[in-house]
C-alpha cells in the first residue's frame, strides 16, 4: 500500500480573524499608520476549518497526507510594500504552522515567500530558513509577483539566483505558482495560473539553469499547464533553440503534478510524461469546487483518475508516494522518523 | 475525397525587399522622417518564396489549400505608432493578395490588422473591409496589442464591439493570434502564443460575448492552447460561474485548430473536443520546423496526426474540409463558383 502524498493543497478557508486582519492591514497600508495587532485565533478555530473542509475531503476521498500551503489567490504579493508582503508572509506561515502542529499525521508545511514586486530575494531567503527550522518541507515561488503583467525577469535569471542558492542549502523544492490576477483580462485560476505554468516552463527550456543548480527542483502546478498537450511542440522547440533532450535538459528537475480535472487529461499526462515526474496533487479546496455531471463525482477528485491509470503498481506508487518523497527529502526523513 | 484544408499558414519566407523595408520603416520612425517608398516586388520573387517553402510542403503532404495570413510574430502592433501599423498592415496584406492571384488552387487570404496599443479599432475595421474587397475570408485578431503584457481589455469588452460588428455584417470569422513577445520573460512561439490562446478562451468563458453577437466566430489555434488538455478544469469554472455549459455557451462560436505537435495532444484534443470545433491547421512554415527523432516526420506535418485519430470518415471529412467551409462561408462561396 502507498501512502497518498496530496502535493498541492491549500489552506482556503481559514479562521474569520485571519481575514479580517488582512483587511486591516491593507486599510492601514493605504492609510499610511501601522496595522492592528493580529488577533488571538484559538486551537479550536484551526480545527474547525480544517476538519470541516480539507480533512472531511481528505478522508472523503482516501488521500493520508496533503503537503499545505497559504491560499496562493490570496498571497498577492503586488499589495502594499515589502513590510505588508513580509508580515502577511509570516502571518500565513504561522497559521499553516499550527495545522501540521494540531494535524501532524495528515499536514505538512510548505511556505509561501515575502515577494514584493520592488524587492530583492533577501526577506523570502529569510523566511524559507523560518519555516523550514518549523518544519516545512518546501515553498512556492512566485514568478509574477507583479500579479498579471509578467513583468518579472525570468526563472533563468540572476535576479532569482540568491533564493536557489538557499533551496539548495536546505534541500527543499518550489512550486512555481503564482497568485491572484489584479489584470482585469485574466482570470486567476482560468487563465493566469495555467499561462504561468506555461511561460514558466520555457523560460527554463530557454535558459541553463539546471547546469548551475544540478539539484535545484521545481513543480509545475496544474498538470504542467499546457507543457504535455504541447509536448511535441516543446521538444522541437528544444530542437530549434539547440539545447539538450527535454528528458536531460529539464526533467531532472521538473515536476508536474496532477491538478487536470478529467480523465482523458490525466491519461494524456502519464501517457507523455515520465512517471517519475509525475506527483500527485488536488489543488482542493480551491479552485473548481463542483461536481462533473459526466461523472458524479468532484472535479478536483483528482485520485479516481490515477486510480484509472492503466498502469503498473509500481508507476502509481511513484506517482501517490515515492516521487514526492525523492523530491521532498525533508518529508521523507520526518516520515522514516516515524516509521513509514 | 476530402479537399484538405489548412487554416493556418503563414507568410513566413518572404520577398527580402519586404523584410528590408520593414527595417526602414521602424528606423524612419524612429528618426521621425518619412519612410521609403516600398520597393518593387517582382512575381517571381513571390513566386520563389512559395513554392521553395509553403508550396514545396503543401504538395509533399499532400494538402489541398491554404488558408493564408501574413507572418504572426512580425505583425508586432507595438511598434511604432498606428499610422506606421497601418501602412504595415496595408503592405503584408497586398503580398498576401498577390500570393493567391498567383496560386488561387493553393491560398485563400485571412488579413492582419492595423491595431496598435493606443488606438481604437477604426483603421482595423477599414482594413477589413479593403481586404474582404480583395477576396480575404477572415482575419487574425490580437487580443494584445502591446506584445506580451496583457494590458488591453479582455475580449468581451466593448471596446471590441464595433469591430465584431463589421465582422458580423461581412460574415468572416477571426483567428485569436498575438504577434512576437517584446517580453523577455516569454518566449513568443513557446510561452506567448499558448498563454494568450489559453487566457482568451477563459475571457470569452467569464463574459456573455455570444449573447450578443450570436453568429460571431473565434478560431483559437495551437488546439486552444491549454483548453482542451484541462477541459474538466474549463467545464467546472463555468458551472462556478454560473454560465451555462460550454457546448452552448461557447461552442457554437469557437472553434480548435490542429496545430499541436504530437499524436497524444491531438488524440486529446478530438477526444475531448467536439469534431464540429476542430479546423485542421499546421501553422506552417513556422513555429517548430524540424523533425521529430521519435516519428522521423516534421513535428508540424500535423496531416499525419488526424489521419492517425480512430474516427468516422464524416468526421474527418468534417475536420479537414466542412468546418473550415462552414466557418469561412466566403471561402465556401469561393470554392463553389469552381465546382467545388
Amino acid at each position: 500500500m502507498s501512502l497518498i502524498i496530496d502535493c498541492h493543497g491549500h489552506y482556503t478557508v481559514l479562521p474569520k480573524g485571519h481575514d479580517v486582519w488582512r483587511e486591516e492591514q491593507k486599510a492601514a497600508f493605504s492609510a499610511g499608520v501601522s496595522a492592528l495587532p493580529y488577533p488571538l485565533i484559538s486551537d479550536d478555530e484551526i480545527r474547525d476549518t480544517i476538519e470541516s473542509n480539507q480533512l472531511r475531503l481528505i478522508k472523503e476521498r482516501g488521500a493520508d497526507l496533503t503537503i499545505f500551503s497559504p491560499r496562493a489567490s490570496a498571497m498577492a504579493p503586488h499589495v502594499g510594500d515589502a513590510a505588508v508582503a513580509k508580515e502577511w508572509a509570516l502571518r500565513c506561515n504561522d497559521l499553516i504552522a499550527r495545522v501540521v502542529e494540531l494535524f501532524p499525521d495528515r499536514f505538512v508545511g510548505v511556505c509561501m515567500l515575502p515577494q514584493s514586486p520592488q524587492a530583492d530575494m533577501a526577506n523570502s531567503i529569510a523566511e524559507l530558513e523560518r519555516c523550514v527550522d518549523m518544519g516545512f518541507v518546501g515553498c512556492n515561488l512566485n514568478p509574477d509577483p507583479g500579479g498579471g503583467h509578467f513583468r518579472h525577469p525570468p526563472l533563468t535569471d540572476r535576479y532569482w539566483y540568491p533564493f536557489y542558492e538557499k533551496m539548495v542549502e536546505l534541500d527543499v523544492p518550489a512550486m512555481i505558482h503564482v497568485s491572484g490576477s489584479c489584470n482585469p483580462a485574466m482570470h486567476a485560476t482560468g487563465g493566469y495560473y495555467i499561462a504561468a505554468d506555461t511561460i514558466a516552463f520555457m523560460q527554463l527550456l530557454e535558459g541553463d539553469l539546471f547546469a548551475d543548480f544540478p539539484s535545484l527542483r521545481f513543480i509545475i502546478p496544474h498538470g504542467g499547464g499546457a507543457v504535455p498537450y504541447h509536448w511535441g511542440r516543446y521538444r522541437g522547440l528544444a530542437d530549434m533553440l539547440k539545447k539538450p533532450g527535454l528528458d536531460t535538459h529539464l526533467m531532472n528537475n521538473i515536476f508536474f503534478d496532477t491538478c487536470v480535472y478529467h480523465q482523458p487529461g490525466i491519461d494524456l499526462l502519464a501517457d507523455v510524461i515520465d512517471n517519475k515526474n509525475i506527483l500527485f496533487g488536488s489543488e482542493m479546496v480551491g479552485a473548481v469546487r463542483g461536481i462533473d455531471p459526466t461523472t458524479g463525482h468532484y472535479f478536483d477528485d483528482t485520485k479516481r483518475y490515477v486510480d484509472a491509470l492503466d498502469i503498473s503498481e509500481a508507476e502509481r506508487h511513484a506517482i501517490f508516494e515515492g516521487n514526492a518523497r525523492r523530491v521532498f527529502p525533508r518529508l521523507d526523513a520526518q516520515l522514516r522518523a516515524r516509521g513509514l
